[in-house]
């Protein structure tokens, strides 16, 4: 059976955190191993919460370098070299994390003994409105593009690779497949040799292969092509929605987007569903936002730390 | 009367957070404005659950600059700006402090739009084992000397200026004293003439002067003189404990205590209580810090996140 990615957020304030909702980090579990995007202050106590294992954690990817999206960075990478990680991990993030990371460094601040691999995007290094990979594993491959917000901000895209289609069992066994091994090596796309020397083509006991999913995730920015072609057709769309229409000139001021605004993205753009995260701290209830963006897009949510949507 | 202060922990725990115990940071609040003596992750957000007001935080004091003792401090500044602080807030931190705040804002990472003084304090700028005064208000000054942990780190103190003695209404009144403003300038110590032209002193309507109170915070060190010198006769020292005398290897390694080190810097220094603190995730429990402790120096408590102690 293939396992459903598990989205979950790990911080849903914009700019400070509340005691029900903590600066922006948000996980995508996947069998085995899990991404994070974006790491804001406090976020090692939330994946405590929230059960995930860190040395299981393979990339962080960062939008931006504003504080409330990466100042518990350093502390999440110090406590995994606490924790003795010894796993490589990869961290993605716009120009400056070098330099962040080199003073922190140089302070001895940070306490970083197993292998990070660092991508730092610079401004003009990707096309504009158009997917670059940045980061690519056997399952699935993370994708970038340049948002809209104050400072240079990246918006990601992961899509799982195709899956192999269902085994079929009886077929394999008509066709004189011995149970075992042989069975992987059909089932991984392999053809086998039986004993008497008869060829068996994974296409004769393998259903069609199967589309993966793909997440987006879309903070701080204001509505853009980029948001659009990140999020085109996206099984979910994660999606800043810092302000109701009501404020929409701070949110072209501040560079960020109304709840209406996300759900005009994920129309246009046909994802499946919408997850709108990032909420203004003037918002206690958010419910005003989950109303505006549904009237506009139905299969609208709105982020809860800690509460799963699966995908 | 004269009110208690209270010392408020908001981190307990060494190196990283816990779900129970979050990593260095603690209050001293007083009538008026309070202090912060560390400032770990996600201190911004025990300050909340403290119930602490951050536009009355007067200064933050930071003993060294290992992340678990300061990587929360971006995150409280910029959330003071982003809540429009305008009152003066001042920092003393070791030196690397401007460096490091110095990186963040060539990264706009900061948003600090109030006046920020940094005391940053070098190497040698300090005398070894003697206070040296830092900070000063009307009401009380600290002072600072340099422990003997793995990297530059400083102890603080806080002594509370003498208070004016009792005031006697009774007195004041036979002295034909009016109640009313005049009673305010001589409880502040001042002399007053009546409306028949007789002078009334101070001395003649007010008790003895009583002492301030003292509080001392010692960590991340060794045991040393240092210590000693900024605990003695104080009436609460804050000292850390982050193992048993069974890792007194570990301790004497990575430069730190013990809690039977840190009962007996309290018993030699003859202060009145003793709070030991940063314990080491090793302990879930931390009774046999306690118990070890107390062994050596009855008045012995460990700190819990978000309990206060009246000093």
């Amino acid at each position: 059976m293939v396992k459903a990615m598990r989205v979950i957020p790990l911080g849903t304030s914009s700019g400070k955190p509340t005691l029900r909702r903590n600066v922006s980090a948000l996980a995508v579990a996947r069998e085995g191993d899990w991404l994070l995007f974006d790491c804001g202050e406090g976020t090692q106590t939330q994946i405590i919460r929230a059960g995930l294992n860190p040395s299981r954690l393979a990339a962080i990817f960062i939008t931006h370098l504003h504080g409330d999206h990466f100042n518990g960075l350093a502390g999440l990478l110090s406590t995994m070299g606490m924790d003795r990680r010894e796993r490589q991990l990869t961290l993605i993030a716009p120009i400056g994390i070098r330099e962040y990371l080199d003073t922190l460094a140089r302070l001895k601040i940070l306490f970083v003994n197993y292998p990070l691999q660092v991508r730092e995007i610079d401004k003009d290094e990707l096309p504009p409105n158009a997917l670059t990979q940045v980061y690519e594993t056997a399952e699935y491959v993370v994708s970038s593009c340049p948002l809209d917000h104050r400072i240079f901000a990246l918006g990601y895209r992961l899509d799982e690779k195709p899956k192999p289609g269902r085994f079929n069992v009886e077929r394999a066994r008509e066709l004189g497949v011995p149970v075992g091994p042989l069975f992987s090596r059909l089932q991984s796309g392999k053809e086998v040799q039986l004993d008497d020397g008869s060829i068996v083509h994974p296409a004769e006991v393998l259903g069609a292969e199967r589309p993966g999913k793909s997440v987006t995730y879309c903070l701080d920015t204001r509505p853009c092509a980029a948001s659009k072609t990140l999020a085109r057709d996206a099984d979910l769309l994660i999606h800043e929605a810092t302000y109701t229409e009501e404020f929409f000139e701070e949110a072209q001021h501040y560079g960020h987007s109304t709840a209406m605004q996300a759900a005009t993205i994920a129309r246009e753009a046909q994802a499946k569903r919408l997850l709108l995260t990032h909420f203004s701290t003037r918002y206690p209830d958010v419910t005003p936002l989950l109303e505006e963006a549904q009237a506009i897009f139905s299969e609208t949510r709105t982020a809860q730390d800690l509460i799963e949507v699966n995908v």
